[in-house]
């Protein structure tokens, strides 16, 4: 399918709504007399943002799309390295460029497949011959799966090994695994596991605690295709997922470089042994298709396995295939050959420097690395942000414009590998970053037709993105805005301001580098758009991607109703108080009292709110993770991750150490409130 | 020795250094015209602090430390409780009073000597006579002495037990130790071992890696008496310690209270179990004078001892006692009782709101707890704080004056038994101490009369220490400033100012809590005056208090010679260059660039240069340290701590493991130096 002018056509909206975040949302905004008061906000006029789009030009974006998404361009390949040369010449034309530009290398630790050894999956007879081996490739549907530099497929970091069992286990999830463990002897199976809920590396590390020793792990149609694994109802007939498809993936918990956690991978920097890196597998993993899967799932012989997917059969536990199959007396091997190398890998930076307050920054990013071509994540959101470059950089090398605070522009290297190119940009920067960042914006899909924005961010994020998405009409329907369309399709009931869009809040641990370990960015903000080549309504489609969580609210409202409600009830009354005082001492500042230092120190107050919160203790067994609010987590309660963990290890076990270990952690959930309450309380009292 | 009237007449000085430290020397001054250029400086002005100078009352000083050392005041007692009214009805005066006061308490874990079961240290023969017991308390030699809310001699945490044993070691230093090792089984041993060097629970600790089951600790005259022992030489015949004066100490190596390590010891925080408590020792520990050391010392058996003191006797290593002394044939006894109990515990605090920049905070500090009396130490410290108050709160209530930036007092609780009540109120605040902290002034000492200043702090203070002092006059001869009497006394050459008073850096972890938790303080002081009662030259005492270290140039010079010079050099250079340049900056500051949110930007990059230097996971090993340039370390180097104290270890071990540790401390060190060269770099660069 040719999408290039759909896409061209679509992707201003996305240049609107960027610009509109970018120059001066964030902080107070007050119409107002005195000429130093006027200086502070002359980038908040809305016609001056109307200018700023006159010049946005779609033919443009186009192009930039089609060069970033020509050839497959892996982390640290030659084609990532010419992007990289390309965002840096863009940068740094004279007549469109902005102020600063650098290319910061950092060398990582990265894992590919062998292209002279493909990794596969193989069904082995017991003469050694082989009746079944998985596709080396994905089905060259059109030219672009041709590409020779198309990457065989693989889970990054996943261990070597070919390990070849007759047994066969299924289904991923701990609990699941519980119960399948009580009727199966699981020690020496090979496990096949479809994507989905937990992370990739989570499934073999679950399983390796059964004794597993191997897992094959597929996209089953159920989660992906709405049930369709028919090839007339996918690619390049509709947005489904082809039979061969294989999602390649990488293959460990922790982001960042896994040699150098906590410190930026330079020449200078000790490496950790291999053998320490924390939340990887040590059982060989492989992905792939539904269509190979099918061949090994409707074999398996054993009871009906709890869970049914769509390929078009009943799904068995294992172990082993039925006595009537192709397969029957025969082991199932998985051979993985991947290669493990430390590579240089580029972020390029971007500055535009702030009139008023230079020293504080608004941070703009977008991954450029992806794992094949990656059109739409991320070059979709690289074709916006060059654009956006382009019309700011003119104007500002015009002499016409220069933004209230500073503007700094990420293009990160090697975020298909665990968001690496972010952290260590995040490690090198750190306490510069955790002092005077007041917004970091993600946008990786930029892309959108008549389907919702999707935005994902910390909570102080809402009113800024709500405020530009009112700004900017969908296309094709001029009479509708992004905000109205976004709530149509997502939206939640609030008490204080009725139907609005539904916000999230870090799904996953996307940009967990910036939020979590500089503490820095009160407002952080990924916004994405969904649903580029269909029409159909997201809720009807039940596609794994995207899955909805608890607001805070619910949160609070859970952890005041199973834990100890009385210390927890007091510090959030707290800091309710504080937020309705310091948004009262915001709406009543008089004009007289408006010196810049007041209005510095108010803004000040909510750039450091974010950051009360964090505490590098709160997990000890988590590289970085010290948002007490906001963490990914292994219960199911959205906020208060690790009171929620303890809280529910300690229902299961029900030991001393554990309740223990629940009231450490409400301690630590208690403290935080605290702090943020104390930073939103005037800051004239003690 | 009735010093009430002298110290009263000396100690106006303190009040006045005080002041100058107090209002306005930290952050950038210059002399401008335009109106909120000099409505920021106005607290600046010279003859504005000798307006205020002339308000303070000496006579009213010595009032103040009458009252405040007139009773033991151990945390906690009823007379402590008695001066946290006595601060409070102060600090609320109508009249003279601060804009806010608080008592805020914090349950912290203490420890006391049984009153009815004395500790002592005893000698007992094989038919369990006893012919020696050690004093249960100091000789009274003034009424002071006499009082009945005296403790008796103990160390605060030492483990309870009676141990008794027939051999004896000696001489506590570890290195000395691994020599005395070779030659006796230590093995079941009771060690006696003198106050100085290491702490005194690092004692405890390295002895029991050598079998020691319990420590005697004692006060040598040759190490704070200058070698005299004579009771004739001593208090109240001079300033010297008498033979039945025994050193009361906290007994273990982590600041804060024990229980609640990073988290204010409220009613909702978690308190780890006893046996979790780092830093402490299993051996019980008991202190005696010198007069009683010197039974035991002086019939000990054995070879003469490696070091030598001043009871008048040759010092051998024992084990046992010498045939022909009363001793022979018995055993030496340790009897602790010591009760360990939470109680809760006060600071006061009191704010002075600040006029132009109120969230920007100077910090002014000092315990209120003793272990008995603490005339000086506190006392002489608090009584000036109360007319430093009075002084300040009258100007405010009266209208006529309001600082800069806020204020903050604090008298601190539970202090000698290790920072508790700095610690629980920086873990309480972290947040907004980190981010608003401007200086961290400790008082603790103010008593001088023609002897010497003492200042310690980390570098940024040293210029606001220099201006203050020049500014005070010595009592009693009002030819020399204190800052001339102080160079004179302590002094080092400096490439860029020549002859300069030396300051000092982070002894032992003093405020370490404020230091090295919060971050927060890039102008973190101590400031103590020496040699209250005698006019001899300091530099002619070997008195053990207050020993000097290197400075900071020397240190970076170690670190260059002896580790890998070129990674660290070329951080060094970057940090020099951003250093320079800043000051370039300062220096050049056009009127018409003044605006205040560019001052405040400049005085920001100031504030924060110490947190960029704090790393959390620096030490792993050692609670809440985190500063990479300073910390107390054990090998003989004073900066870079960390480093220095792997690169010792590995050049003992000489294993792969230890020089990993090495390459891992020299990267947290250049990454430090790194974030600190970025913080002073320009804001307006990327």
């Amino acid at each position: 399918m040719n999408w290039w002018k759909v896409a061209g056509g679509i992707l201003g909206g996305g240049v609107i709504l960027a610009i509109g975040l970018l120059i001066g949302h964030f902080g107070i905004s007050k119409d107002t007399k005195p000429q130093w008061v006027k200086e502070l906000y002359t980038d908040l006029d809305e016609e001056f943002i109307k200018e700023f789009m006159k010049e946005v030009d779609n033919k443009r974006i186009e192009e930039n799309l089609r060069a970033l998404s020509e050839k497959p361009h892996v982390a640290t390949s030659q084609a990532d390295e010419d992007l990289v040369q390309l965002i840096l010449s863009r940068w740094r034309d004279p007549q469109i460029g902005l102020d600063e530009v650098k290319e910061e290398r950092y060398d990582v630790f990265l894992s590919f497949p062998d292209s002279k050894n493909p990794n596969n999956v193989a069904v082995v007879r017991s003469d050694g011959s082989t009746s079944f081996t998985s596709q080396y490739m994905e089905s060259p549907l059109t030219d672009d799966q041709k590409h020779p530099d198309i990457l065989q497929p693989f889970l990054a970091y996943a261990p070597n090994g070919t390990v070849t069992i007759e047994k066969k286990g299924s289904n991923p999830e701990l609990a699941l695994l519980v119960n399948l463990a009580k009727t199966i002897d699981l020690n020496g199976t090979i496990a096949i596991v479809r994507y989905g809920g937990i992370g990739r590396v989570n499934k073999a590390i679950n399983a390796e605690k059964f004794g597993v020793i191997g897992v094959i792990i597929y996209t089953d149609p159920k989660n992906i295709n709405d049930g369709k694994s028919d090839p007339h109802d996918s690619y390049p007939n509709s947005w489904y997922l082809p039979p061969s498809g294989v999602e390649r993936g990488s293959f460990k918990e922790n982001f960042g470089d896994q040699l150098t956690p906590y410190y930026p991978a330079k020449d200078f920097t000790y490496r950790i042994p291999e053998s320490q890196i924390k939340g990887i597998s040590n059982i060989p993993a492989q992905p792939i298709g539904y269509e190979d899967a099918k061949q090994l799932i409707c074999n398996l012989s054993g009871s009906e396995a709890p869970w049914q997917g769509s390929l078009g059969c009943t799904y068995n536990t294992g172990p082993g295939f039925v006595q009537t199959s192709l397969f029957s007396n025969s082991d199932v091997q998985i051979n993985v050959y991947n290669k493990r190398t430390i590579k240089s890998s580029a972020n390029v930076m971007g500055f535009i420097r702030g009139a008023v307050e230079p020293d504080r920054y608004i941070m703009y990013g977008n991954h450029r690395d992806s794992w094949v071509h990656g059109a739409i994540d991320p070059s979709s959101g690289t074709a916006v942000m060059l654009e956006i470059t382009r019309v700011l950089g003119r104007k500002l090398k015009e002499g016409k414009w220069r933004p209230r605070r500073s503007i700094i522009f990420g293009s990160w290297g090697a975020e298909e590998f665990g968001l690496i190119g972010s952290t260590e940009f995040a490690e090198e920067y750190y306490s510069k970053l955790r002092d005077r960042t007041a917004a970091y914006i993600n946008v990786d899909i930029a892309v959108f037709a008549n389907a919702s924005l999707r935005a994902q961010g910390t909570p102080p994020a809402q009113s800024v993105i709500f405020a530009a998405s009112k700004q900017v009409k969908i296309p094709g329907d001029s009479s509708l805005t992004v905000y109205e369309n976004w709530k149509n399709h997502f939206n939640r009931d609030s008490p204080h301001y009725g139907l609005i869009p539904q916000m999230h809040f870090n799904e996953g641990s996307v940009y967990g580098s910036v939020i979590h370990y500089t503490g820095s960015t009160s407002n952080t903000l990924e916004v994405k758009f969904t649903n580029v080549f269909t029409k159909c309504d997201y809720k009807k489609t039940s596609a794994r991607i995207y899955p909805a969580y608890h607001t805070a609210f619910d949160t609070f409202d859970y952890a005041s109703k199973y834990i100890d409600p009385e210390p927890l009830k007091t510090a959030i009354n707290r800091y309710k108080t504080a937020s309705e005082t310091l948004e009262e001492t915001i709406q009543n500042l008089k004009e007289t009292d408006e010196t810049p230092l007041r209005i510095r120190m108010v803004n000040d107050q909510l750039m450091l709110l974010e950051r009360a919160f964090t505490n590098s203790m709160a997990f000890p067994n988590r590289l970085y993770f010290s948002h007490v609010l906001w963490a990914t987590r292994s219960s199911s309660f959205a906020t208060f991750p690790g009171l929620a963990d303890a809280y529910q290890q300690a229902t299961e076990t029900d030991t001393t150490e554990d309740w223990h270990m629940v009231h450490h952690q409400l301690t630590i959930a208690i403290q935080a409130v605290e702090s943020a309450a104390s930073t939103l309380e005037l800051a004239t009292k003690l």
